[in-house]
């Protein structure tokens, strides 16, 4: 028995998919591989072979496989789909679940979806639909059990067997009082080791508070990586039970936020598919690629202020892209420090001047460091010690610089509600670039002229 | 009650620590705040505000409070420690966080722990550190309840009764032979919901595989995210149980895995200290300066061989840094991909001939669209048609490197066991410098002379 048998299953998939063995294949997904494996290597095929191996899988495997897709992947399936094959598969999705594949839905599609289902669905999908995707009340799932404080654990173990099975992750019951108020939480681990006579209230926990549905998913990950939560109920403003968080959930929330920073420095979205379509991902690219020349063609005009000095000496041209570089490196090491500390909840209004302090600190004696160095060489190369000064200074003063903006940008443009992961690089770059030509092109210009 | 004291008891103890008000901060770190909290805390503070408040944890809480920071933090707080005072904080750790925490000890320090513990603890902790840290094996904890399979439900629930209380995220019971060997797993939720007079065997779930004690960390990460497991069992190689996994190790993988290709294409650690002292700082962002500067230096080798050229017409020194740019942009968004490909499972040898292909029409489709764009605006720039042609000729050359190298690096390097995110960018920054000089300064040396 083997854990996972995706990797030498893929390679055996693609040999029965050159020979058009489509019934071992249909074999494999539907009997070998469990639904999430097939999610797994539907996710890592290329466009022509996803669509195949979607069209393989039985009816009732589909709805398990969908929800296990990244939402790329997801979006691009159900577009092709009718109303009433997206009816069909998502009538046995949990309400989380199903709210995530409906933000993926046309307008007219989602509409008929609602109008489909049963009140009491209907109510508890809206009820999630309620709130935004990225919040506590976007995240959580209405099939939470309550039980009342005053009952003892021997009633509440006989109300637990009446059910013919219960939620996935449930690892505690939420104790209500009559006007679902919530009061504590019972893990399932104290109730089994209670004595049964004992009461809900006395074996309660009561120390981890409920989380408010309009809390961000940031925080709510935060909250379950720092308390080990399995999950946790999720209240109103008057303290009642809308649901419950469960970190499987929350553990999308963390991949999707780590992701979110590494992709969006490079102007990628962190939904992006790996193997989506030529025609998509040239236009994305286009577009960040678009961005970064307008960065370019400042830099650009910076140094066209001097040709004529760098007519004059023709090495500047040369060494200047070293001054931009180290600065763009120096930037990008603070720049993603910052926005790493912003995303973990470590920076804030008190602690960044003495984050802004250190930066430039450092900026300053790595810039002296690298600014001999290569002041150096570069009166080695040249013969010329002029050129060297001017380097040298030049890179001292693109350090102090990158230090400044990697540290001052992604603040002010939180502070903006813009995400430093995504114009953070950009703008700095453009600074780095600009900073650094004007220091090493002006500082020539006087001493050369 | 509110989720969260930590953000506005930050500026209170910050004014706090400012005014001295030492007592009242010690009340509200021992007597308000969850260890969880007080570690959030003390990671988000500089060093010296860290060592106050540390200094002011009551020594019961230490231990929770030492488990909860990170490896660098961690690190840096034992080491100001003597081997009588690690003896103590350590005493009350689980086995996988005893032997995160023995990582960072000196080695007399350790042995003198191991010496001092008794003997089931010590066989324990040395099974655990038997295994690497980023594998199953050093992950896991021994604290896993086993049961017999032939045994009812009700007598189970009497088994686990007869415990004062069961292991924190315990959500299953393991089903064990005689001789150890893993035959399955019971879930708590499915015993409350069993007939009592059923066996464990009938109940028990064996549709999820064991995990071997050898499978990497980030494959375990995959398999929890997958399968949605709270808990699962760890096997060696004989399928004889050896502890158990839990999903808050995990998501401290899943959370570290994710922030090491970030923090890495920076050239950062993961587990780097947002508050790292100046000089520890200097020294690792001087490192990789340092690379970085070779790289500038062979960019600026290749632009020093056509001196001649940007001598007369120094355009070209205005517009060189356009290209090189272009293709570093180009190039980071393909690596950056590919990295986060690598990372999810999603690139292997079966579909990377799929991902080059499509990478390279979308460089060279994106490549002939801005070529166009910077060709006519440095036509009219600079009024002339040849460098329009060149600039225009270099930008899809170095998109098609860039495509190129942004594919096959990722997949090269970790072949070759060097990690991408960490060397990629340097090598990739190094090529598309390379190419974009050498193809737009080349072609100018060829049309101009």
């Amino acid at each position: 028995m083997t854990v996972s048998h995706s990797a030498t299953e893929l390679d055996k998939l693609n040999i029965a998919l050159e020979e058009g063995a489509f019934k071992q294949i249909s074999h494999t997904l539907n009997n070998t591989l469990r639904p999430s494996e097939v999610a797994h290597l539907i996710e890592k095929s290329p466009p022509k072979e996803r669509h195949l191996l979607w069209s393989l899988i039985h009816q009732d495997l589909e709805a398990e496989v969908l929800q296990d897709l990244g939402d790329d992947v997801q979006a691009e399936i159900l577009s092709r789909m009718n109303t009433s094959e997206v009816l069909a598969i998502t009538e046995s999705l949990e309400t989380d679940d199903l709210a995530d594949v409906m933000q993926q839905l046309p307008e007219t599609v989602m509409r008929e979806l609602l109008r489909s289902m049963d009140h009491q669905d209907r109510e508890r999908l809206e009820k999630v639909l309620s709130y935004p995707e990225d919040t506590a009340g976007g995240l959580m799932n209405t099939d939470a059990i309550t039980i009342r404080p005053d009952i003892t654990i021997e009633a509440a173990l006989r109300y637990l067997r009446r059910h013919d099975e219960l939620p996935e992750m449930t690892d505690s019951l939420f104790v209500v009082s009559r006007k679902d108020s919530y009061v504590g939480t019972l893990p399932l681990t104290r109730m089994l080791v209670s004595d049964p006579n004992s009461t809900v209230r006395e074996m309660m926990a009561t120390d981890t508070p409920p989380i408010a549905a309009e809390m961000a998913d940031d925080k709510v990950a935060q909250l379950f990586e720092q308390e080990d939560l399995v999950s946790a109920p999720v209240v109103d403003e008057n303290n009642k039970i809308l649901g419950r968080i469960t970190i499987d959930d929350v553990v999308d929330v963390i991949r999707e936020d780590a992701d979110h920073s590494l992709m969006s420095m490079a102007g990628l979205d962190e939904d992006e598919d790996t193997f989506a379509p030529i025609l998509k991902t040239t236009r994305r690219r286009a577009v960040w690629l678009g961005i970064n020349l307008i960065t370019a063609f400042i830099a650009s005009a910076v140094i066209g202020v001097f040709e004529d000095t760098i007519e004059k000496v023709v090495a500047l041209a040369v060494l200047m892209p070293i001054v931009a570089s180290m600065g763009g490196i120096a930037g990008s090491q603070v720049l993603t420090l910052m926005i790493r500390g912003q995303a973990l909840g470590h920076v804030e209004r008190s602690n960044a001047g003495w984050l802004l302090n250190r930066e430039i600190i450092v900026g300053v004696l790595n810039g002296l460091l690298w600014a001999i160095v290569v002041a150096v060489i570069a009166v080695l190369w040249f013969q010329d010690t002029t050129i060297g000064i001017i380097i040298g200074c030049a890179i001292v003063i693109n350090l102090f610089a990158a230090a400044l903006a990697g540290t001052l940008l992604p603040i002010i443009l939180k502070a903006w509600g813009i995400d430093p992961a995504l114009a953070g690089s950009v703008l700095l770059t453009t600074i780095t670039d600009v900073v650094g030509f004007l220091a090493f092109l002006g500082l020539a210009t006087f001493f050369y002229s």
